[in-house]
């Protein structure tokens, strides 16, 4: 690996992204014509003066330094060049000169190039991390299986401060930047054939193009999800878009919204979100139709949990299930004589670990039920953090899948973590939890489709 | 203030709530004919033992002993009986009966009964706390100045949960269970009297009585805001509320809706939204017109939020400010030649602390420009935490007001609190930012209208 324009500086980019290539298991090579040596390791002159192959050259000068040292390893044959420089198409007219001469650069060579403007690539099991920004001021995810694609480098950095918040790990961050070579489209393929990623999140303000985006996202949504926020949907929107990543808004976003639906993607609408659907994606790929069913031990949210999932308009629109004759007759052995047994369920505060569980398995044998959202309050006093084994148990059962919204964590932090180590989605608001529930029904819709 | 029901036991509601009054200012008596002593303090057979005049009665026992204990309470001429117990009109037609003998007991007193059914009454400021949820399981937030009225125990325990989170203070948490006498309306106006008291929050499942509460939102919101959840919006959450607080929805949702409007009452959806924008408006009352500007250094987030902005369907549907000449040019002096200057103003990686601050200050100049929603990211290499201080000292400039929108708060997560502290909303995403603008210029709209 080969950094250009490394430098001993604390808090330059080149010093930044040296400090995190050293600490993995890579050669690493850092360029720098006026320093012999950065943080112990010995510094080249050039790229051509580097020994053997370069598998893998990172370019963090100035815009206008750029395309000569691109040009340095395209001489020498680099498979990959990552750029971090900005001041390219993003920037006007001199920068999409600056850009079109980079193209020209590569032009008839082997070598690919992921930007510019790009803020690099984080790959946690391998332990690649280009990422410009610091550890300290962003720490890193664990290994996982969402792969997150992003045209923008503060909204992957979001995604990753809010996957480590759940304890949820990434198999590979991408910094998209202008796509001057390498395009989302072909990093889709890409992570379709990787065994390690379960879910592909994307954060796109255009599309390279939309064609070859349909025809890639056709191939990959029958196998894997893919979840979009895709940006610059409306005039101001799309013009900030232009100014930020060069991004041209090709159509109008009513279109790009039909075609992401009829490609099986799951559309998203803020950085939250796709962070929150694409873990549930990952973790649950299956849920067979639209009914679900509610059980909660505190009443308002199963009754605020009933309206987001059956009001079209500040909602999700599904269906709340009509639960059988049988199960009604079963849980109401189980519950207290006052509580409500029509779905939502309501378990009141007299709830405890054993009644929550047996009241999980009688839903879970109910073929009117096609997913579950419970509501885990910790907060009644005969409940214990044993709750958390009965949904992690629970949820093996794949017969009905089970999305969590977890209530009183303040003083149990552990119980997400626990939850999202064993694949059950968790979320901390009842209207996050339901749009999880709502993405995974649209992914079930479009995997009996797709069969047909 | 009396303990009906105190108990030795641990875990029982008795004991916790005896041992939160324990703590307070307050002379207690506990009632249990069984004990002489519990926690060190002398038992009462009976409330007619008690030496003296009770202001206050907790009543927590059985739905069954609940009608005598009142009884007890009301000859002893108490003032106010908070009643616990569930298994009334929630709980079908036994519990309708006991629920219409409490209110004969009621009858011809003095006595007023807050409940049946209620989680009970926190107020920070005094060291009040009934609420029968112990603290090691819910802790309580500190004294401040949003009211919280809810009709369900859960979302006033979540509430107080997701205040403490953003060191938000509460003035007053009631619960209204049943509502047999005291009325969410009744306790508005109270509310609306209070000085310590800057904004109302109410999550409801049905109104006691419509007209009334039409007639004491339109008293108060002139003078205080109102954020309410109403649930039980659709078929089956009506249902739900029902059999949870015995509330019989009186109407469509659609009439509320438009009730609420006219009545200038905020309404949100979910009790995520009921936090964020009761916060927002306790803090910042005055917003004079729906022209927001977005700065931000990360270029994604302003594409994000000049979407959620503009957008109808999938976002607030505000205008973004046109920015006058003047302000442009003077912004082309302040940020990096390739960054944008049009809205959303783009500061790029490069930004540091005081380019920010002059940023803040050009743009609160501008006439065009009624609200201003700061993307504060603390990654960017040159920014500093002083960047809290400029927000901070920026907010006070009461000319634009400024909604935040905090990242990179994983490593410093004391930055929320301080801009919490000072008075400037905060939120840890896009949307949550862009809702409470929208809230902001909602209500600055309303009191426009009210002045005329």
């Amino acid at each position: 690996v080969a950094l250009l324009g490394a430098s001993a500086k604390a808090g330059k980019i080149g010093n930044v992204v040296l400090r995190s290539l050293a600490r993995g298991p890579f050669k690493v090579f850092p360029v720098n014509p006026n320093e012999s040596e950065i943080l112990g390791l010995r510094c080249y002159s050039s790229v051509s003066a580097i020994p053997g192959e370069v598998d893998l050259a990172i370019v963090a000068l100035p815009a206008q330094e750029t395309v000569d040292a691109v040009r340095e390893c395209v001489d020498k044959d680099v498979a990959v060049v990552i750029v971090t420089s900005s001041g390219f198409s993003e920037s006007g007219e001199e920068g999409a000169k600056l850009q079109s001469e980079l193209s020209s650069v590569l032009q008839g060579s082997r070598t690919r190039l992921l930007g510019p403007n790009t803020m690099g690539v984080l790959v946690p099991s391998s332990q690649l991390d280009t990422l410009f920004i610091p550890e300290d001021r962003s720490p890193r995810p664990s290994a996982g299986e969402v792969t997150v694609l992003s045209q923008s480098g503060a909204v992957a950095v979001s995604f990753l401060e809010k996957a480590r918040k759940f304890g949820m790990g990434i198999r590979a961050c991408v910094g998209l930047g202008n796509k001057l070579d390498i395009s989302e489209s072909e990093l889709l393929r890409l992570f379709a054939e990787d065994s390690g990623t379960k879910c592909i999140a994307l954060y796109l303000e255009s599309f390279k193009d939309g064609g070859e985006f349909i025809d890639a996202a056709r191939t990959v949504t029958p196998q894997k999800p893919i979840v979009i926020l895709k940006s610059g949907r409306t005039p101001t929107g799309s013009r900030a878009a232009r100014s930020h990543t060069g991004a041209i808004a090709s159509s109008s976003d009513s279109v790009v919204d039909g075609v992401l639906r009829q490609s099986g993607v799951v559309r998203v609408y803020d950085e939250e979100e796709l962070v929150d659907i694409s873990r549930a994606l990952a973790h649950l790929d299956r849920v067979d139709g639209y009914r679900v069913c509610v059980v909660a031990s505190a009443g308002g949210f199963g009754v605020m949990a009933a309206d987001l999932i059956e009001s079209s308009e500040h909602g999700v629109g599904l269906s709340m299930a009509a639960l059988s004759e049988t199960t009604i007759r079963r849980l109401r052995e189980l519950v207290p004589a006052y509580s409500s047994v029509l779905n939502p369920v309501d378990l009141t505060a007299e709830v405890n670990d054993s009644m929550y569980d047996s009241v999980l398995e009688v839903l879970q044998r109910d073929n009117g039920i096609d997913i579950i959202l419970m509501s885990l309050e910790l907060q009644p006093p005969r409940v214990t953090k044993a709750l958390v084994e009965v949904a992690i148990r629970r949820s093996r059962d794949a017969s009905v899948p089970i999305v969590v919204c977890a209530f009183g964590t303040d003083t149990a932090p552990d119980v997400v973590e626990e939850l999202e180590a064993n694949r059950v989605p968790v979320y901390p608001t009842i209207r996050r939890g339901v749009k999880a529930v709502s993405a995974l029904c649209q992914r079930g819709t479009y995997l009996r489709r797709m069969k047909r």
